[in-house]
């Protein structure tokens, strides 16, 4: 159906329905959460086994004192073969990317990369695939550094504007990816974009693109997206000292409890040690040894991403199957993302409406992430992106947050319609 | 025995004598490592149940996902009791407090604190009692804050100075004190330093005292030191956010798998949460709750440590026997303290010995501190302390560490004494 095109007392009609619709669910007096996209208890017990060993003679001796600033050699190994790199390329750190990321962010803010003058003596920039992660955002506001908004495509953030920008401008010093089952679209780069953003012409020579490949393993579908490996061609074109990968197994083992890991060159990698070393002794590295006894290698980590799948998987496809019954049929007031991985599924809404449908569900008991969340400063400028994060409630619940989720779109859309036909 | 006072010809001959020691010792071909304030492993395997448990199902569910950034609330109140702090004023970290030391040094420069203007705008000083901890200058040092030194004097370091320093001069921003069993002189701060500390004027409203309580509860004798509870002071004369404290269970459990935490005012923790909410989502809640199984209260927190002393103490036992025995008696080249609690000996040798001293140890196959290490910017201007770490090594290897490093004294020393006389 096509809201747009229904007349002034259809729309009326229509929108008393929707109200009366939306009241009822309302009033259920329903609880749920799809903010975060964080793993449900379920999945957690998946790594139950891990929590319980090895036995402490098992453990390497250097697991069990300070030391390996760079992480425990097996583990960088283990950490190599996910992302396609050296494990001589790889850094293995405590149990948040996130702070890996920031540090880094923090270490060319105080002291500069590649001998360039720290960043934090001028004003300096940020591309931000937009829609995109907010805590990536986040670190950018925090430090005042300035965000840029570059539209995603389906198959990446849109390379001409990025091109245009990096060639220009010496301010412009990194970008935020999400190069696989991207949060919150679920789009993977594709061939040419990895390409491109490995060898295009910058204007500063430390550009760095920071690469948090967090759903490298993170399936929906027996049909992976296959990512292109940037730093392989990267290193061709002589520009490796540009990239910063990070990943973790935030959603492979624990939430809060997993490892998390950098990649680099080794150049950047000796500059990020003469920092490191004198902000820790090392990570900790029971928690790393631990993960390799668990996880084993990557054809290990696909059967333990097989029964995470297996849990989470009919939550999306809930959802999905939920705004196909409710919004298929050529609606134009519901667009979303049915993405082959990663956490999230990206509705867009009609203009104007994403944050009137947030202050709905909240009402009716439903929590959504902050309607504009997926853009820089909170700003979605169309009022349009809404974040879904279906992993974390548990099934039983799901039933009741499409239903408010869909009410509150439509009674929203309807509304504005209306009033704008009045 | 006085060694300056032996004439020129009994100097000679001691020579020839120590020489022949030293050279005796060093065809031993011995290699042995006390260098770092590392534990042994027999240390780090009375911790061995710790790892293997508890259960999935006895984890409460918030320690197997993300959340609670300021740490596991039970967590809190055990580190509470442990420093004599509400729970309210404890932030739980990860596995090092030396990485929430200098974390916490990058916030005062890239944000400053309580309001007043970031370190980075102007060049800042910090108070360095010494000898001192490397580490502590090496954050100095790499963020290019300047150390002036102030003597340690056997209860604490000097106030008079401090207090003359930070009264007069708002370019010092910081102390770094290790009030208990210091590192590595292992004195305690008298209840008079503390209280000076904690009520001393200060020129800068962002003056901040870094309390690193690393050796609280780390006894080497039946009768411990007391340390007065700094913070308690401070509230009283509204100085509390004056004080950051740290301590860490790394030689507790384990060394680089424990859990650290600050200790903080309620305006200055709050301060902290507002950055590091853009750092992580939270530190490792399993290593968190691990613990607090583990730890229960500190009365069984002294339990674990006597048997941890039950290892240790016998190792400070035998060097401090063997330096009575070879430089007791009025003798005049070395000094050593005699620990309580902590991890050190302090040696003090002839003034422009120690870097000879290490050296000739070294030449022997025994690793030390490297001389100048315990002095900001690694200068004893003296070239008279050595840091001895007797708990790393294991107890077979302690008498050949000994037997290098009198040798090494005594050769040192006595050349040096016989030079002078030439």
């Amino acid at each position: 159906m096509k809201y747009s095109e229904l007349t002034k007392e259809e729309l009326s009609a229509l929108l008393e329905t929707q109200r009366r619709e939306y009241e009822d669910v309302a009033a259920k007096g329903y609880k749920v959460d799809i903010a975060r996209g964080k793993p449900c208890y379920e999945q957690a017990l998946l790594a139950a086994d891990m929590l319980q060993g090895p036995a402490a003679d098992q453990f390497p001796k250097a697991a069990l004192n300070y030391g390996n600033l760079e992480g425990l050699p097996e583990v960088r190994e283990l950490f190599a073969k996910i992302l396609g790199l050296d494990a001589s390329e790889i850094f293995v750190g405590g149990n948040s990317s996130l702070n890996l990321m920031y540090d880094t962010v923090q270490r060319g803010l105080q002291f500069g990369f590649g001998g360039c003058e720290p960043w934090n003596k001028t004003k300096i920039k940020f591309l931000c695939p937009v829609p995109g992660y907010d805590r990536h955002f986040g670190i950018c506001e925090h430090f005042g550094i300035e965000m840029i908004n570059i539209p995603m495509t389906g198959h990446g953030p849109n390379m001409d504007l990025v091109e245009a920008y990096v060639a220009s401008d010496a301010s412009v010093k990194g970008i935020w990816c999400i190069p696989k089952y991207s949060n919150p679209t679920g789009e993977t780069y594709s061939d040419e974009v990895v390409e491109r953003l490995a060898t295009m012409p910058v204007a500063a020579k430390d550009f760095r693109i920071f690469w948090d490949n967090a759903y490298c393993v993170h399936e929906l579908t027996d049909s992976p997206d296959k990512l292109a490996n940037i730093m392989a061609i990267a290193k061709k074109a002589g520009t490796e000292d540009r990239i910063f990968e990070f990943t973790s197994t935030s959603k492979i083992t624990l939430a809060g409890a997993g490892v998390a890991c950098m990649g680099m060159s080794a150049a950047n990698l000796k500059e990020a040690l003469s920092h490191i070393t004198f902000q820790t002794i090392g990570y900790d590295k029971v928690n790393q040894y631990r993960h390799l006894v668990y996880l084993k290698d990557p054809e290990h980590i696909a059967e333990i991403m097989d029964k995470q799948r297996a849990i989470i998987a009919p939550k999306f496809a809930a959802i999905i199957d939920a705004f196909e019954r409710n919004f298929g049929d050529d609606c134009d007031i519901a667009k979303w993302t049915n993405p082959k991985g990663g956490y999230f599924i990206s509705l867009d809404v009609l203009e104007g409406c994403a944050k009137e449908v947030g202050r709905l569900c909240k009402a009716a008991g439903l929590t959504l992430t902050s309607a504009g969340a997926t853009y820089p400063y909170g700003r979605d400028d169309a009022d349009r992106n809404l974040r879904i994060a279906p992993t974390f409630t548990n099934a039983d619940d799901l039933p009741a947050a499409i239903e408010i989720l869909v009410a509150s779109v439509k009674l929203a859309c309807v509304a504005k319609l209306a009033e704008e036909r009045a």
